[in-house]
């Protein structure tokens, strides 16, 4: 598949939009590691990473698929080389703490290398995703002894990582886990039991796959607070280093998907599997919400990925494609290209102008996760809110634009899009897993409107206009009347957490809107976003093209895509009822 | 896959609805051919076949998919035995000419069976309904000769049938078509070129495919019309109705697609092929678009019969998974099932109040279709003007629908809606292509907006609102609200339509605003079927529980659904520069 990272629109926020220098200078542990120089040479590098080594696998790996003979896993052709070089470059460790072996790099920075190897190609993305998802729990919550055997070999991708959570009885709901650990004397525990849909839990890139399991004691007590959190390596970690013999870990199947077919979602076995706690007894899920929240942005960045690509792939054709001329505005040939009608445009500008939002607010998010882990005081409070109010924002919304977009995308090729060898299907099935999985989307909206804002009567998105205010005082006048449209989505926002606050039934009153306030929320921060752009753009030293570009996908956003804000609070009711009242055996 | 055919809604609809028997009385042919009593029995066969004979085979279909191999095209194990039943059971011939072998039945009959077959089986479907549509071209504009030959084993389901339309250079835009016909003397041509994307093009279920294929004549016109229509074998057909040799009619491959896996998808091959022409030289596309509303009707119930499917699944699988407990709507269990949450019931409430205002909707067109082609006189003619109308707006609404519907579907199975043998995720790679083939949903909104509305400044849609608002007299007191609002979406509809034809820039202003004017106007005309279905609910006689459900339905698609038009509206303007004005080079 052709890709080209969009390195150019990366610097352009990290420069310009957000001034990434000014916010590292002001945080020690990043002044001293990174600067924009640095930053653009990383994403230089990246970029050629993932053009000229992984989105090359991304159409084969797809129809090859994941192997799975004898109880082992084999990924496909090229796989293992390619990961291989990618890890001994240093890009599983990108993010990773300096002491233990890796850069140290800015999460900031980071999204934008995840969105191109999450273009390049999904499945190939999550073997390191989930590696370095995996080192992150344990920086954050393990042992000093632990840190020291695993991080570096997680760090430098010798060794894989993987989170198992899921059991067939117990998905979104965690509280019904049923795998066991018994303590042994030596302070490690026995784990035994089966979790399932877990990515990355075997395969033949690594020598061996660290796991991080979530499991119960028994004599803890019943329900979300009896759950702990258990490293639990494949292969067993000699006192060396080295690796030795299995250690009751198994992959007992590999699931059929409708996409991501080159990751490994396996059934994983653990039978007297030594583990070794990370965390407190009991509070796994506390460690695990640690790393959730880069976790879920990281899938919301998949969405953006696979956004962006499916752009490429579709902006090309529509330039090369002839059939038919345009209706008025013919280039004069026999046939113009498609791009000339407006119904092709119209899918076109809406991935540009959700993308290109979605990509500031990724990089927003991963500024503020910055700051809640390096910062002090009140601005790393203000960063601790702002994560937990974004976090499933963007996890839920850049997927569902995610799906969006790459429909459109396929919809521009027209039969070509339908099939497999035009790449543009796969983005559409690679997708659609990043809705479902980290939390289905319906349990990020949930978790927005119920324990984020209704629950503080909306403070947050109060607090957060105020922001969008002070931030856009310098916009020119040309840009008054988006500007005043954006700040009344916010009051119709916070007006409706308010309804929803009084309801007389607010739990049902929350659960029947969740996901339309989600998308509501999501088309005005996006309107945020195109307005921090364009007031970038304006400031800054920039071609004309590249303003009057900016402006003009803006103006779009602001005409077409902001409006469905309103109706999806339009269908809001303080009287959840319409969805509410239909008995269960009438469905 | 499980599969219950609703024939207790397909009752309410033909015979509370729409009062079949007095439309079928209304016109001889019919008269003769059906009565409700008829149509149940249809109905219960239908449901036998699809549910035991065609639904089992869907799932292993798409693993297996078509085999091609040296030139020849395999179905999917079982599939020739349960064609060879289908077939002889009559249902290949379901709405044929009774004279040549066809059972005669009404299209508002047939649409209910179509959606059957489609929700058992998409890849299934296909290869029945093209030949049903190659049928019903032959039966329009064939000669005697070519009418008596073909219909009786077309009909039996001895043969298949396709259409030979896209071209590689040639797609959406047919004036490019390269295919030659070289006039032979004894009245024949000769046919030689390639076809893309041919449906049912060859495979192993009949012993002979008859393919209806455009071509060009040496002397013809350039563009569109120069284009003729030719009936050609793929093996000989001798003078006693045996098949003979070859008639140098091949197939060069099969596609490898995104779903309808087991729907082979052939480029076919014509040297020197023998061909006789159907209709008039050179008027190709005329006999084409005769059957062209059949066609567009059938694949826009392919959405439907996706989205019934999905619902069912997705139903089922929402009240037997337990998972959490539903917030302040707890059944007592230690978890409940996720039907309790409000955002479950969102997604299959969405997908219930659409796809049943859908079947409406699907039953309507096929009584408008008998009409145009069996009344006569005013009747008649509106009938045309109704067609015309809605069928473009059922194709695209449909399948948009149908898109929108198994996603959610998937959506409710959390991470198992993404394993394959769940069967949801088919659902939603099957549907996807029926937004694209048989005209893209952008040219059907094209279509609708441009040739059947703006052109005639939107009579049809003042006429339509003039007939609503009559037929829904009778409508209890309760339901003025909702009667309201449906006619306040009407005539904003219509404003739409005459701001759109007083654009200064016309061509622009229909192509900018085409799809999202689909849109407004789908949802509105489901309105209307939910005010009929509340209307006959009101006035039969009927359970309780029934009649509040369809209650239930309604309010919740006025109350959450047809909202969605006026956001589509307010995004349409008459300048259309926010679409129109990017240059090319900047996408």
């Amino acid at each position: 598949m052709q890709y080209n990272a969009p390195v150019n629109e990366m610097q352009f926020l990290l420069k310009d939009v957000f001034d990434a220098d000014r916010v590292w200078q002001s945080v020690p542990a990043l002044a001293e590691a990174i600067e924009m120089e640095t930053a653009t040479a990383i994403l230089e590098e990246g970029a050629k990473i993932t053009q000229s080594l992984i989105a090359p696998l991304n159409r084969d790996g797809d129809e090859e698929g994941v192997g799975f003979d004898n109880g082992v896993v084999t990924t496909p052709k090229g796989y293992k080389d390619a990961y291989q070089t990618y890890a001994e470059s240093g890009w599983v460790g990108l993010s990773g703490e300096p002491e233990y072996g890796g850069m140290g790099m800015p999460k900031m920075l980071g999204v934008l290398f995840d969105e191109m190897v999450y273009s390049a190609s999904n499945a190939f993305a999550l073997y390191g995703s989930l590696t370095a998802g995996a080192a992150l729990c344990i920086a954050a919550h393990g042992s000093e002894e632990l840190k020291q055997q695993y991080l570096p070999k997680l760090y430098s991708g010798e060794w894989g990582g993987a989170m198992d959570m899921t059991e067939p009885q117990s998905g979104s709901d965690l509280s019904g886990l049923r795998t066991k650990a018994v303590a042994n004397e030596d302070g490690s525990y026995n784990i035994t039991g089966s979790k399932i849909f877990i990515t990355g839990g075997d395969h033949d890139l690594t020598e061996n796959v660290i796991h991080l399991v979530l499991a119960k004691l028994p004599d803890a007590p019943g329900g979300s607070r009896g759950i702990s959190l258990f490293l639990v390596p494949k292969n067993t970690v000699n006192p060396d280093g080295s690796v030795g013999d299995n250690n009751g870990v198994t992959c007992g199947a590999v699931e059929h998907k409708m996409g991501i077919k080159a990751s490994a979602t396996c059934v994983m076995n653990f039978d007297d599997a030594k583990g070794y706690l990370i965390g407190k007894v009991n509070r796994g899920l506390v460690a695990m919400f640690t790393m959730m929240n880069y976790e879920r942005l990281s899938i919301g960045i998949q969405g953006l990925g696979c956004s962006e690509a499916a752009y490429q792939l579709a902006a090309n054709y529509a330039k090369e494609r002839k059939q038919g001329k345009g209706a008025g505005r013919g280039l004069g040939g026999e046939a113009d290209p498609i791009l000339v009608h407006g119904d092709v445009r119209r899918m076109l500008l809406d991935i540009a102008s959700t993308t290109e939002a979605g990509r500031a607010l990724s990089v927003y998010v991963g500024m503020q996760l910055d700051l809640a882990k390096h910062a002090e005081g009140d601005v790393q409070k203000q960063a601790n809110d702002q994560v937990a109010l974004l976090t499933p924002l963007a996890k839920a919304f850049f997927t569902d634009m995610g799906l969006e977009s790459t429909v459109n995308a396929q919809q521009v090729f027209g039969g070509h899009g339908y099939i497999r060898e035009w790449g543009v299907e796969q983005l559409v099935r690679d997708v659609r897993i990043a809705q479902i999985y980290e939390g289905t989307n319906g349990i990020q909206a949930l978790d927005l409107l119920g324990r984020k804002l209704v629950a503080n009567r909306g403070d947050a998105l109060a607090k957060l206009k105020a922001q969008v205010e002070a931030e856009l005082e310098g916009l020119s006048g040309a840009w008054l009347p988006q500007k005043q449209q954006l700040l009344e989505s916010f009051d119709a926002l916070i007006a409706k957490v308010g309804d929803i606050a009084n309801s007389s039934n607010k739990a049902d009153a929350v659960n029947s809107a969740a996901t339309d306030f989600l998308h509501a929320c999501g088309y005005t921060i996006y309107g945020w976003m195109w307005l921090k752009m364009v007031l970038a753009a304006e400031q800054g030293e920039f071609e004309k093209a590249f303003v009057e570009r900016k402006g003009m996908l803006a103006r779009y956003f602001f005409e077409r895509k902001l409006p469905k804000a309103h109706y999806h609070l339009s269908i809001i009711k303080q009287d959840p009822a319409a969805v509410m009242a239909m008995p269960n055996e009438w469905f």
